[in-house]
């Protein structure tokens, strides 16, 4: 297959992470040393959004120099900014696919890079299909990154090992915290993770080398209070500082939300229904039926945007990811996810790639084998699958004692 | 005064730090410089608490190594473990006292070292004053630490530059994280400090370096609910994205504090009711009035416990805190708390020590030159106060992809 010329898009798309800029560096690179098939690389402001509304900043431009884009790899969230907008079905709405095709005409775009996690491989299958029934060339790739892991087809995704990296810290620092005290306390750490809980097994990982959770609880298994409560009493039993990870998404039998059961239906002082989460329902709970010292702490946004304490590992496999991309297309790969290929023994990973129609619109969930029999900790293979994925220290340049970030203005 | 021969004990209180184990390692560092007049440091398990219970370990000991003393520096939280017990007064329960001195006495100890922050003072001031009461002579010195940096008679207290970097690095990348989207949100984060604001005021350092919060709101100003809706409001007008750092502890012109004003009476499933906390409550109020998307943000005890974040500034005074307090003691200094004096242009500290009866049971607030007019943010006198507290990275040792600490087993 000849090399097509023309321009290419880039664009970030779902929730923020630690590593999506350094995927975006990577396409940036690739497009550099391609500069004689690609001249220049438009980046979308607001993903689609931008797309459509013909929003760019030239990246070819901006990034000139080495320096930015090292800043740029270490400067968490999404610098040219997300978008939650899902593209329609092309049979439901063809007009807008054919908007979007007049803008690539309009600018000679011939390469369209897609930034995102499972909603943007979707977009990515659906351009992909349209693009199949207009006389237009071009080559469309789904660049993956999400702190969730959760998508089907590569070992694991670009912005996980970061996250992974920051809650196995944590929850280390805080393990050592709970520590101080001789009175019997549990401390319930809610990490995010809804229907998958690939971010709170790596809490598990804080034990490698210290002390880490007493107890884990993944979506992938029905909660049980009742189980719950011995499993916290037997902790209890063995040593005053009791710390338990649970992901926001975990569900009784029943397949209600733990976090969503707390609900009595009452009201505060502004008539809003009080929305307990996980963490705060357990907290309430474990009062109620142990009577202890309870605190319940939600890990919150940091999780997806402490760059500062990113994996190195992730950000160079996520740097690559996005610069493979780029040679991938131009050989005449298209409609096709970049995917993650391991090797272990030494650890090692290719970056590859696959149809996103296979890819899209599934969720890859913790295996079995990852979790333990009683459904309270991670295994041996668990932990083998994830310690690989946290080592390696970034250095960002510090700037007023705060890691300099490179913002698209 | 000539030099005191026998042993000395030092002992960790109150909640932990980033810094605490930089501060215990000045000690053992001061200790074993003066081991000619003083032969065996104990550590004091969980504070006073193991100092009635006789419950101690021999520092001198376990720490012969220096590779031992650096990785304790980098350890959050207090090593030797904490307590929240509260001495009595001498006049009241004279029996504890004279407990303590029949402890001192039977392992020969001449030296008292308590690292910790208001109550521990308080601790220091009332065995001063008992000893002053019998024929046995003893230093006693108070070695602050507390993240609040709400001590009179120094200029800020080691631990708080540690959460204050940790803040402000955690401010930049929520900033940064809030920033992709297009559609107005309130992102409100809330930030420890009950009785002052020092630690919700180094979230203004973000913007010493990119983008800040944009409104800033401390308990050292009544709260008006009027005032922020009006506040929120015009941030938004400028730009989507809007950030607020808040304060637990501020309350309304009436001295109630804002999150236990959320509390309806409603009990959740388990029959507590519900405490929403000052975050929450202020998220219900812009749903309310204002309608747009808002989220809560806690940053919880990862302010306390990040040292992976740690000021390099801050270790460093913590280590040397520590280290004078002992040549000081033995140099006849007795019923003090260490300080720190500082000077700028150059930023400079000088570690001094001041009499504890007139620093213990009172709190330093953020001055008003700290605090802009409009009561919503940080003047640059304040941010030039803060500045140099945070400066520099410490290198900690990974192994596993996550900083290594010390445990005192």
């Amino acid at each position: 297959m000849k090399n097509l010329h023309g321009n290419a898009m880039v664009g970030q798309s779902g929730g923020p992470t630690a590593a999506i800029n350094a995927t975006l560096s990577g396409v940036i690179r690739g497009v550099l040393a391609a500069k004689e098939t690609i001249p220049t690389l438009y980046g979308l402001r607001n993903g689609v959004e931008g797309l459509l509304n013909e929003r760019f900043v030239d990246l070819t431009e901006i990034f000139k120099e080495e320096e930015n884009l090292l800043t740029l790899e270490d400067t968490p969230a999404a610098a040219l900014g997300s978008c939650r907008y899902k593209l329609p079905k092309p049979d439901a709405d063809r007009a807008t696919f054919d908007r979007i095709l007049e803008i690539f005409k309009k600018y000679d775009v011939r390469y369209f890079f897609y930034i995102g996690g499972n909603d943007s491989m979707d977009a990515v299958a659906k351009l992909t299909a349209y693009l199949e029934t207009v006389d237009y060339e071009m080559r469309i790739i789904g660049v993956p990154k999400t702190i969730d892991n959760d998508l089907v087809g590569t070992d694991h995704t670009p912005g996980f090992g970061s996250a992974a990296k920051y809650i196995a810290t944590t929850i280390k620092e805080i393990v050592r915290d709970c520590a101080v005290y001789t009175v019997s306390a549990v401390t319930i750490v809610e990490i995010m993770g809804r229907d998958a809980g690939w971010l709170t097994s790596a809490s598990a990982l804080a034990s490698l080398s210290g002390d880490g959770p007493d107890l884990i609880y993944l979506p992938e298994r029905a909660f049980s209070l009742e189980q719950f409560f011995t499993d916290v009493k037997a902790a209890l039993a063995k040593h005053p500082n009791v710390v338990v990870a649970v992901s926001e998404g975990i569900r009784f039998a029943d397949g209600t939300y733990v976090g969503a059961s707390a609900q009595s239906g009452a009201k505060d002082t502004f008539g809003h229904a009080y929305l307990a989460g996980t963490g705060k329902f357990l907290e309430s709970a474990v009062k109620s039926e142990i009577g202890c010292k309870v605190r319940a702490v939600e890990l919150n946004l940091p999780q997806r945007c402490a760059a500062h304490l990113a994996s190195a590992t992730d950000i160079e496999e996520s740097v690559r990811t996005g610069k493979t991309a780029v040679p991938a297309a131009v050989s005449g790969v298209s409609g096709h996810m970049m995917t993650a290929v391991r090797t272990d023994a030494p650890y090692r990973v290719e970056i590859s790639s696959s149809p996103v129609s296979a890819i899209a619109n599934m969720v890859k969930t913790v295996p079995d084998a990852y979790i333990n029999v009683a459904g309270n900790g991670i295994t041996e293979a668990g932990i083998a699958y994830l310690a690989p994925l946290i080592l390696g220290e970034r250095t960002p340049v510090y700037e007023n004692g705060m890691p300099k970030h490179f913002v698209i203005k």
